[in-house]
């Protein structure tokens, strides 16, 4: 049987008269969209088209929560208590969760954004209250993070469904972090490359490490960026390669 | 048999560090709590705590949609195109909708509120949009608004199950409509006059008008105010009065 | 001497995350640039960076005031009390204003945006409410608008100066209204015709209206849009075309 | 001649249609109003207004600026990179300061609040952008914080006065920092002990901490919480002990 692997892109990220990225397209390349649930992007009328086009697409969708900071586009770490921020999660889960059944489609994943998901990397009370969240909410959902992080732990003790994801276009470092991106090698560039990448990730679960080591990578996920230039080309080269390599491309949830 | 009535107020108004009303004890008085969603007010700790006190005392929850307006509270009405509005309306319903699941209840009626309340007594656009949004979420849900308006029309060619309110301390005119807040007459404040007004709407489905003459309302549920100085104990004294009349209160849905 | 006008254009309407319109190439070709205030769009950094560039291209910079609406980027018209909307408008031009000395240049004029601007038209109390932010800020500041409008006549009884503005891309009525966005022929697109007209405006005071009839149009400053594609572009065209007939690009203030 | 000190209270915190704190009664008390600029509280009326009240009680008036976070009040420290919160910063004392002028007044000083207060303690980075903000906006204004922070240091080293504030009601620790508001003893109640340590605070620059030592305390000005049950009795009561103990209150600006 041929192997397949999961692609996820953030999708839903214009608000009101803002566009961000090219969702058409990137809803064509990939099997699950993270949706902006109108804390960091995603006015109502955005979520409600993403999770139209996705069911029509057979993209499943996920649910992409976020700190509330609109002017900060949710990238700005906060210091929200646990107990504030899973009824801030649930409210957002709630939220796409009734709009997804509303565009014939559901929300099968929780996905966390930007400075939230850095956060719950290390970070316990938060993830606990983001798992807290998504178990109140529905303890079906998975939900996709960093492999190795507090929030994989967290949701391993609660019995929820962790799904690992990779980063097609990010430079590891040899302990299988990623590169800062402060640091330089923390973003690759090179259309092949990254594509050559992602087929090792799926085929070895193995990727070469910015000093030159091999270093294990458990994936169940692969992350395609959409909000950069040459996104959707990236993401359709990733996409092209992985068909080669006789992958194929479905849906974790 | 003896008569019921339902009794509704806003709640859920607090934001944030700010509070509003007596949450706590006008649900130990109304059967039916219109809950607000975020768009005018509410967190999502406020909602998900107003939900849970409202199942632990029996009292109904409704979703107490509004313009995203947290500024001006909801209050300034808003030429929001029809389907943004709808989408708007979902938005608001979703998010309610799936906390009150979490809370252990659910909603079950939709009431407008403030300057949405109002437009959609003559705005026949905005008022479809209402109306197709709580098709949209659940046809099974009530839609709560004022006798004789364009939202009771469209509801009524939807299908949608259309609750009627009377405001017990709002003057009415001859005509069957309320006296604007702007003119003389427009808020009673006697409680005894306002408790004895409530057990008449019920009884007689009639009310003294502003000019004396009696005119015919017809009312599925009174309103009560929350959020003003002595609301509480208007709440009481209205509900006192209705026992005394052996009218009993009973949440509509 | 050769005749001049005022070329103007909205600037600074990105938002966080999001971009919108390309401030730096229009700054290099009109002469006045309103600038976001924060309450449709611009946040502080982006309002910061384009008073800089401004300031560095010998851009006047005006306070483009708008509803409080992110969500609708001002674009939905708002039932503010007067005194309210006031106050609102006081604290975006003294945000700018403010920001304006930090960057080395000053706010010399108000454009109302969207929304706003088009309500002021009729609307005497929204558009007293604006003349008095104005008159209690700076009286010294112009005032931007529509020739005609209820904002003319109410900034002309206040005493201050009004700045009167024609569209090269919108279609004229000939009544010297415009045609609405809703109707056939509200927009131009045709590059070589808008050209022609913003110098017709300018030499002639006249415009072709959308029946044929020629309008006297009052002309201080031409707008030109930002935020389509092939804005620049256009911009360009009618700088060019201004060139070729001799008449210079100055600020009104 | 008799010792003066300044009591400082942060007020404008109402937001909308929700109100906090009494502020006609603090201005009555203080001689330095910290008025909300908008961002975690204070919309454009309510800034006008303490701003007018201010001026005519003789109270001076400083920019209480802070992260932006209405949700949260200002209470969640934020991740804001420096250049950001900088230009934030510029925004809302732009934004207070041309207020201040319309309401015939001046903002002489700043005052960051709540979570970006505890944040510039120790947060070198942020501590210097919010200098940076200061000397961009106009150098002649005072900082009001924490004596022995690292803003203070930033000050010194940029050459803006800084104010040293102490807490009457909030307990100490034996090193000089305050007990936190998790551990017992970090906030005292009982009124006369406030008074009297707000006296000893000024008299003798010292006061007893938790474990029963002395203190030194380098005070220019006492805070009093407005937005607690009680606080303008405890006001009161400070007030009249200082003056009970020949001790003026008169503004540091």
């Amino acid at each position: 049987m041929a192997p397949t692997i999961d692609l996820n892109s953030d999708l839903g990220e214009s608000f009101g008269a803002w566009t961000m990225g090219d969702d058409a397209a990137l809803l064509r390349v990939v099997s699950s969209a993270n949706v902006a649930c109108g804390f960091h992007a995603g006015d109502a009328s955005t979520m409600l088209s993403v999770c139209r086009e996705a069911a029509a697409n057979g993209v499943t969708v996920g649910a992409h929560v976020s700190y509330r900071d609109l002017a900060g586009f949710g990238r700005r770490a906060m210091d929200v208590p646990p107990a504030e921020l899973r009824d801030e999660v649930l409210y957002q889960l709630a939220a796409l969760s009734g709009l997804t059944r509303v565009a014939g489609t559901a929300a099968r994943y929780v996905k966390p954004h930007g400075a939230l998901y850095n956060r719950i990397v290390h970070d316990e009370r938060q993830a606990n209250a983001v798992v807290d969240a998504v178990i109140a909410f529905d303890p079906s959902l998975a939900l996709l993070g960093l492999a190795g992080s507090a929030v994989e732990r967290a949701a391993g003790e609660a019995g929820l469904r962790f799904v690992r994801e990779a980063f097609v276009d990010r430079g590891y470092r040899s302990d299988g972090t990623l590169v800062p991106r402060t640091e330089p090698g923390a973003l690759l560039s090179d259309q092949a490359e990254i594509a050559a990448r992602a087929v090792r990730m799926v085929t070895d679960g193995a990727v070469t490490a910015i000093d030159g080591e091999e270093v294990t990578v458990q994936v169940d996920s692969l992350c395609l960026h959409g909000d950069t230039p040459g996104a959707v080309a990236m993401a359709l080269a990733v996409r092209a390669a992985l068909a080669a390599a006789d992958i194929g491309v479905e849906p974790f949830a």
